[in-house]
């Protein structure tokens, strides 16, 4: 009673705050109206932030989440994609170094047929986004309309674009919170966030690539099999189909970190040139978009038909087409070597001993990167697209004195004196035992 | 790294949050930083909410819990009340319905020589408050600078002034964002928040007054032992004697409920007509002043010399001394029954049935006295002084048919609405097996 005369909306919040607190469930209206009046501004930031800090402790249910999802889904414009049926398949990774998988399964599920709607985010900290990656292209625009989104994606079958404020502005105004509060690593808020705009965007069926290790966004094993399962329940709920593989990010994925250097990585490997471990996972990924969307049978029909999409080079020419239909530059297709030559600053990291590599430390690489302009800090960082690092040697890989570990590019003198992080994140030992090479740790469906 | 280029306060808060998230101790430095930056506005409150959210969950370590009541009591005057040597002794409640032992207790010690140094707030909510039963006395003043405060405290021995805003400013800024976020009700912020401001007015003796049950701030005896255990450990960490009192607040102490009608029930009490129960306290608490402060030897005798101060009208004559003192119209003590006359409502309540009391809801009964304006629901409500209840039997009295239980006095006549509470609050049954009477339920000293 005695807040009652604060106000109904000051009541309604505090009552929901203090139920959370104390462990008991938050009623699906209640959550509602919470999405609701937070997106108005009309719930104090301090209450919502005392409010995800008992979530933090307490968790969210299974239905809380569902109804978070849905409150955060509805919050903006949802796509409504049935026109394009069943073969329609979205993708999502949970951010890792060296990330450009979507650029590789985009195109092969789309060789074959599938549409592949990719709504994708802009890099912060030390996870770059496919939006930047894509924006080191001259000319690729992906600030699409949603009218413009539709078109690409009809006539291509695949489409990339970056996140509109119009999709799930609940998530982005929370997540900002979450940010500077503490309250990011709680996996009913993780599931929530990622969920919200997936389902906006309506495919159908969603793959979910979710990293794992010292690059990820969860570091344990059991933490990332965790949120997939979370992640599947409720795309399950929510009536998509869906899979979720768990995949190693300990030390950064494929040879190339950095935009262009990556966009470049991908035409290689679309080409046949992928480094093994960039294969892996980007072969199983698009192994199960296209046993979602019905192409293939199972999974080892899935890898099978997406390697013979890229030894047909059909895949190529759809990734060359799709970055036509957005406006890039397709001459970086015929001369993939030109990026190396752009920086200002080329240096090399040798070995220094021999020996073998037994860490690559993604988080740290992901870190450096960003310091060296290949990532941002801050979301208003500009971004120097050809700045990164090439890595010749991979974890496992044996090495002499004199072999170059990585190529580092980069615009600044002053750059430089960040090459100690570079320096630390790599280890070399006398022996490896670890299990080098295998990326694909498990499937949850 | 991501943080550092937010700016360095942005960034260190957001640390010491995630550390406490994290179940770790904030080291005293950043304690310190907290406390002061949060005063001048420079830590955002949503970042201190999530943190206070993030104490509710992980707690304080006896040293976190020193520090922050150290900071918080440094955060404005600090009094010296040294000249007053040993025989100066504060007593802190934590708030109950009826409770009026202040009132009782201060002149009882003060006219023993001991000096009362009575820093007091404001009701909020279901519990009033010494400020505002002091100022129902017309004239009484209780916005004392430092000045007068000292000069009265030497020349009467006793002093009542209202908490100013110069006493543990930071306690009050953080107690503000506590009540709107849930954040209240934990140990270690409760003892940090009480213990800053009865520090800052310095007295090296303190008797607290726990009070436990259904009016009370913690309703459980384990809780209010567990706080009395803290407040009394912080207060010896800060070398001040202190003992803590635990009290049932299950029904109202005494028999009345609002501030005139209170002030009338402690002049009766000191006139030696005080009820059975609130005697059992004043008592307590009076003679525990005493034993700290070196009057008594023992509680027994502390017990001894109050009950004689209030027989040879000691104690009475020091409460008119100090009430004149402060500008207090004294004639309240010779006529103690005019107040019952001023209100323009007066209604009873009957039992309506034969039986004995088993109930009278402390916490109800401090609503209900709010709703009719005998406290506040927002620190800006304004009192009706007269308003309030009477109680005529109490838990464990046997009823009939026709007895009044209770008179209620208020101003407004929709105010009648809310009597229903009041009924409410009110259990009669065919036996009651309680251990009506005893209040003092134990010592933690």
């Amino acid at each position: 009673m005695l807040l009652a005369k604060r106000g109904v909306l000051m009541k309604s919040f505090y009552e929901i705050l203090i139920k959370k607190r104390d462990g008991f469930e938050i009623d699906s209206e209640d959550i509602e109206f919470f999405v609701r009046e937070f997106v108005k501004g009309r719930i104090p930031e301090y209450q919502v932030s005392a409010f995800l800090m008992a979530v933090y402790f307490n968790g969210l249910s299974e239905r809380e989440t569902f109804d978070l999802t849905k409150s955060m889904m509805m919050s903006g414009d949802v796509y409504d994609l049935s026109v394009f049926g069943k073969k329609c398949v979205d993708k999502h990774s949970t951010g890792g170094v060296g990330d450009k998988v979507s650029l590789i399964c985009g195109p092969i599920a789309a060789s074959l047929g599938v549409k592949v709607p990719m709504m994708c985010g802009r890099g912060l900290g030390h996870t770059g986004g496919t939006v930047d990656k894509l924006e080191s292209i001259p000319g690729f625009g992906l600030g699409l309309s949603k009218k413009r989104f539709f078109s690409v994606l009809k006539r291509v079958g695949l489409v990339f674009s970056s996140q509109t404020e119009k999709i799930a502005p609940a998530d982005k105004k929370l997540y900002a919170l979450r940010d500077v509060t503490g309250t990011v690593e709680n996996l009913s808020l993780i599931t929530s966030s990622i969920m919200s705009k997936k389902l906006a965007t309506g495919a159908p069926s969603i793959v979910f690539d979710v990293k794992t290790g010292k690059g990820a966004f969860l570091q344990s094993e059991k933490e990332s099999i965790a949120l997939a399962r979370a992640l599947i329940k409720t795309a399950k709920l929510f009536k998509r189909k869906a899979v979720a593989v768990i995949t190693d990010m300990n030390e950064p994925l494929g040879c190339c970190v950095g935009n262009m250097l990556e966009v470049v990585e991908s035409i290689e490997a679309l080409k046949g040139n992928g480094a093994k471990d960039l294969m892996e996972v980007s072969l199983a990924v698009s192994g199960w978009m296209l046993v979602l969307s019905g192409v293939a049978k199972n999974i080892r029909e899935g890898v099978f038909l997406a390697k013979k999409q890229i030894e047909n080079s059909r895949a190529l020419s759809k990734f060359r087409e799709l970055v036509k239909a957005q406006g890039g530059d397709v001459s970086i297709f015929d001369d993939t070597k030109r990026v190396f030559k752009t920086s200002r600053f080329v240096v090399d990291i040798k070995a220094g001993k021999k020996g073998v590599i037994s860490e690559l430390h993604a988080r740290k690489i992901g870190d450096f990167c960003t310091y060296i302009g290949a990532g941002r800090q801050r979301l208003d960082d500009k971004i120097d697209y050809a700045s990164g690092v090439v890595f010749f040697k991979k974890v496992g890989d044996k090495v002499s004195n004199d072999d170059v570990i990585a190529r580092v590019y980069f615009e600044r003198k002053e750059m430089a004196d960040y090459l100690d992080i570079l320096a630390d994140a790599v280890k070399i030992s006398g022996r490896y035992n670890g299990k080098a090479g295998k990326k694909v740790l498990g499937v949850v469906r």
